[in-house]
């Protein structure tokens, strides 16, 4: 059985279930070490991780950064440091001078689908993708897998609903796949503006109604609205029209089965996608995910750099 | 005799003398051991301290980043990170969310007044409060306070006065309750306007007349004004008048005892509260002030934390 | 012979051959040692860095962030902390309340020609120049001197050409100094109205005619031009026009000596002031910079911070 070796984590669509399972592991092993008191777990101590996020992140970023300095890394932060490309660089430009500089990972973010992709073709340094335009965002789906396994366990036997903008989600994209790998049973749901023409050929059921869609679920993904903008391409009416028919209310909520989790990548609208109270209820594992966000972060970034061995380190 | 054993520092009013003097004791003990050459007391190493500047700021910030990082520990700035937020989400939400990514202490600043005791309210991380509102700055207060104590001994014996805009001072508040804890004769000076009601209720004395207060003070602190807005609301005609009135100068400090120092919590405005030759004169202590702020900040960091004993770590 | 033992970097105008000369054997010995493998020579363990870039900057940040870090110690970034000198504090006061923090190194960059040499002036920490208004960027100029030699071995034998606006570079006058001072034949070229008038003063030969001036040069070091604003004061007519005269193209690198080489501080206009192909031929040693620039500056943080002893700390 082959574990996660590879070079970059650019998307989930590619991943076996055997490198899946190597990823969730580790996460699971760093997240009990630091349950133990384990503030630091230095394989990588002395590396240096460069946070290019050329959109703008709250919790992406910061997971991001506290993993790298869980792992004994130093983080350099490009997003800040908008000067060059504004100064009309090309990102292959600024990426070929950064790897000069011999940092050991690159962990970006970008509006441009693929863009990480081209990193990895044009330098030598290890690239994470932590989001890039309408097309992956591959640890989103591992810290939300990771969150799926704790509270179901076994996910083939899962039926997964994702809930949202599906089109131009690529939480909803990343997640689709690593579910199906992992054998789970995938359902999307949204306005039929939202969802994406092709998108049975991923072997997901899709739905218009939510309503319809709840009762058989283990697990709910809700995605968050573009609410300030009637969605990307006013996909919607108006944010009330959305929330009634398809946010995740007080009402819609007790379709689900009784062990039904939900669940939520954040920044929340609260009442909009999803009330105030399922938000916090007892469901909700949204801040679960917040945390197996870090383990997963850490073992992406431990496994890409080739950090030493846990075991020597602790 | 009890110390400082909270889990947070949230004001100045309701701590007691004894824990004043052991945050006191701890400062010293961080700065001597500093002064010998210690360039490192990691008794936080490994941790992580989020940096949550929701207004702006220089010392302030980079004093408590300087601290973190003297301790051992790392930073993670959210300062820099607005986007969550300004994406509508709530601080509680996003303060829930940093909870979860556990790291090991908050620093906030933030514009509301008990933005920092709400997030003690709602997560379990360690919340030291870097200025909120027009509530309280305690950290600013502590630091004044181990400074007057370097410079003039006993507490109790000293009458101390802090002019300014008093009923808009963070500064002011968290001052006027650690010298009054301390013993100290506190009185305030500013304009009517710049008074508020019930101050005396706080047992100190108020003068609108600087030049009567001014020369039985064995301290001044004189506070920043908003000058580019002549005060927060129109409380002064303009700068000239106020700084004739209010302002230190050359005239008004030959007022003052020849022992007596002057305080500032900077940023200043040379030439407005504080005339160019009185900021840099031998009474000025102002320097002295910043060094002592990294000090006291390492103290409340580490004691906050928990950290590991001194001893055991140099 | 006397190596390299200053306080403070400021210029190259000053520095001698021995200066020098020691700051290069530093810079590749920290090179050859990360190149084993070293991915932290921690020298400056413990020590802090304050970052002071009131110009933005993207390689020249990122390049002194990554020294600092290699070298074992902390960096504060002031770049993004603007408030205090928003709110009208001047430079002297900011830097006097850093210096009160007892940091171990400021890096400033600052639009203002002298600001660099001013903070020595009033405070006691070491001060590196990252780039002072057109008059200096000595580490820029040590960096290219580090690749030079590693291309072209003996300086004194070498006719180097820097093409641009001559009379606004602090890049072209820091390089004039140092190759003056190892011997190099030095040579500018560009329109009249970017050639200072006195430039004759330091020893250089100058050229209008690009093409003239290209086949007898061992180097040529390509200057970025404003092309957003026909220069600084609309030196040129059009951004073709300047790139047909005094960029360097497929034509004109013809007329370089075959093992001529090609340098350029970045970031590049490609198309402007070089070509793409020109900039990723085999004659540009453009990236090689870039290594060599962290590797030059963790040289100059160990020297004007008395780092530990090398041998001692890996």
């Amino acid at each position: 059985m082959k574990g996660f070796e590879r070079k970059h984590l650019l998307s989930t669509e590619d991943l076996s279930k055997e490198e899946i399972m190597d990823i969730m592991n580790t996460a699971r092993r760093f997240r009990d070490l630091m349950g133990k008191g384990h503030e630091v777990i230095p394989t990588m101590h002395g590396k240096i991780v460069v946070l290019m996020f050329f959109e703008p992140s709250t919790r992406t970023r910061s997971s991001f950064e506290i993993a790298a300095k869980r792992l004994g890394a130093e983080t350099i932060d490009f997003s800040s440091i908008k000067s060059a490309t504004t100064k009309g660089e090309t990102l292959i430009d600024t990426a070929k001078n950064l790897e000069a500089m011999n940092p050991h990972a690159f962990v970006i973010r970008h509006s441009n689908s693929g863009a990480p992709y081209l990193l990895t073709k044009i330098q030598s340094i290890p690239v994470v993708n932590a989001g890039d335009g309408f097309h992956e965002h591959p640890t989103q789906a591992l810290l939300d897998l990771m969150t799926i396994m704790d509270y179901k366990g076994e996910v083939s036997k899962l039926k997964v609903l994702i809930v949202g903008d599906i089109a131009h989600s690529r939480v909803a994209r990343s997640n689709i796949y690593s579910l199906k790998t992992m054998g789970a049973t995938v359902s999307v749901c949204g306005p039929a503006t939202m969802l994406p023409p092709d998108i049975q050929k991923l072997g997901v059921r899709t739905y218009t109604d939510l309503k319809s869609a709840l009762p058989e679920q283990d697990v709910v993904m809700m995605l968050r609205i573009q609410a300030e903008r009637g969605g990307i391409n006013n996909q919607f009416p108006t944010v009330r029209e959305y929330s009634r028919h398809w946010g995740l209310n007080n009402n819609s909520v007790k379709l689900l089965k009784h062990d039904a989790i939900v669940m939520h990548p954040g920044p929340m609208n609260r009442g909009v996608e999803i009330s105030q109270a399922v938000a916090d209820s007892e469901r909700s594992v949204i801040l679960p995910q917040v945390t197996n966000g870090v383990a997963v972060r850490m073992a992406i970034l431990h496994k890409v750099t080739n950090g030493k061995n846990i075991e020597e380190v602790i």
